[in-house]
């Protein structure tokens, strides 16, 4: 058991908390909580993590079979936890590698495409959303906010394992080679002329959502093939970006499964 | 100008930030920054408090017509600022009342029914979400968190100021009510055996959503008319309960404007 802030494995695992270059550089992530755990793909996993009172507590079954786990003393656990109260068990994840053409399931293409997504629960409610509605991939810019970050993890609720997604250097020529490939590009924008349930969704389909505060940047609204509105009533500006995503993907599901 | 954190007006404040019987006896609530502050209604201001580096900053024009303000020490606006970064505009508001018939707007009634939603920014985001679809009215029963706390308010976006809300010590009774009038109850519900969009909501129509971990109370489902399940791919328990909220909200919204 470890017992010692000054090891190396727990003064590695702060920097891997704090710091996003240093998981890039390591290319993992980090999860806490059994929820978390218990979803994640076994596979992925690096090394897992678990306080001494999480073992005593816990079920042997509910352990990690066919893993090395670390045992860390409470006060270690608690000082390289990101939560107010942990649960006791962390895992460091490697990080999944998809290629463009697995986040489009041919023709079932439904995609979200992120620019300058600021805040963590935005990002982590588009990613949940984004399963349940049936989306085939989601394609970030540089300037979102790290998805790999604990608290964008944690607010996923587990759907990081499960939707594959990209970040891409380069969204324009990302964008770019969607179209090539016959996807509709559809832009979230107020200066929209139609209302969002004006399109047909249900050949090939990307949906851009922008910043919270900014929209999207006039050069990448500029590369969709229309722009679309959701009409508001009362004196709203806008609404929620996650809100604004969850409404158009949920649309491209009911036309998906009802007709238009 | 007040200097003093001993004042009697700052320490009221202080009190009306915190606590929530403070507000409730005093029937008001506060509310801060100059977005929030322009779009308040007038009627309701009590008193607006300015910093010191607020006067001296803005252009007369921004600053309150009609009204006493308060200036403060930007030392004493920021003790009693809920937020990291003050604006340095801050006002008491007397809370709005409504009746039962300000939330249905006749034959248009399109309503929320809240039940134990725990999370301020859950409730803010329903709220924002209600006036873009033009929901006629909110109804929150006792459990919910405290619509008037200075984190929902902010996470309104000003929809507080518009949307027609009520606090119910009742809801089977309120639900009982609605119903008498015509009112067709949907419980948004795991167990629900049709989709969202196989029921007609051009009628009158209200959305019962419950709470963010449990869902609704047996006790409360069992009064709607018809349970609905939003379909979820994957393997995701549920959707974020505002996220659930808008879709259905926005669903209610499309059948109005384009039939089902």
């Amino acid at each position: 058991m470890i017992t010692s802030m000054e090891n190396r494995q727990v003064k590695d695992l702060l920097l891997l908390q704090r710091k996003p270059k240093e998981r890039r550089i390591r290319n993992v992530y980090l999860i806490e909580g059994l929820r978390m755990f218990e979803e994640a793909p076994g596979a992925q996993m690096e090394t897992v993590y678990v306080s001494e009172s999480f073992l005593a507590e816990e079920t042997s079954a509910k352990l990690p079979q066919g893993f090395d786990y670390v045992v860390l003393s409470d006060a270690v656990f608690k000082h390289i936890s990101d939560t107010q109260s942990p649960q006791g068990i962390l895992c460091v994840m490697r990080r999944p590698h998809y290629e463009a053409a697995d986040l489009q399931r041919g023709d079932a293409a439904h995609l979200l495409l992120l620019e300058n997504i600021q805040d963590p629960g935005n990002l982590g409610t588009m990613f949940r959303t984004a399963e349940g509605a049936g989306v085939t991939g989601i394609i970030m810019n540089r300037g979102c906010v790290d998805i790999f970050a604990p608290k964008t993890v944690r607010s996923t609720m587990g759907s990081i394992f499960r939707v594959p997604f990209l970040i891409s250097e380069n969204l324009a020529e990302t964008i770019g080679g969607l179209k090539e490939n016959g996807v509709a590009v559809y832009a979230a924008h107020l200066d929209g002329e139609q209302f969002y349930d004006a399109f047909d969704y249900r050949g090939k389909t990307a949906f851009l959502i922008g910043n919270e505060g900014n929209g999207l940047s006039k050069e990448t609204a500029a590369l969709a093939d229309a722009f679309l509105r959701i009409p508001m009533a009362g004196k709203l500006e806008s609404l929620n970006a996650a809100m604004a995503a969850g409404i158009l993907m949920y649309e491209a599901n009911r036309q998906r499964r009802r007709g238009r």
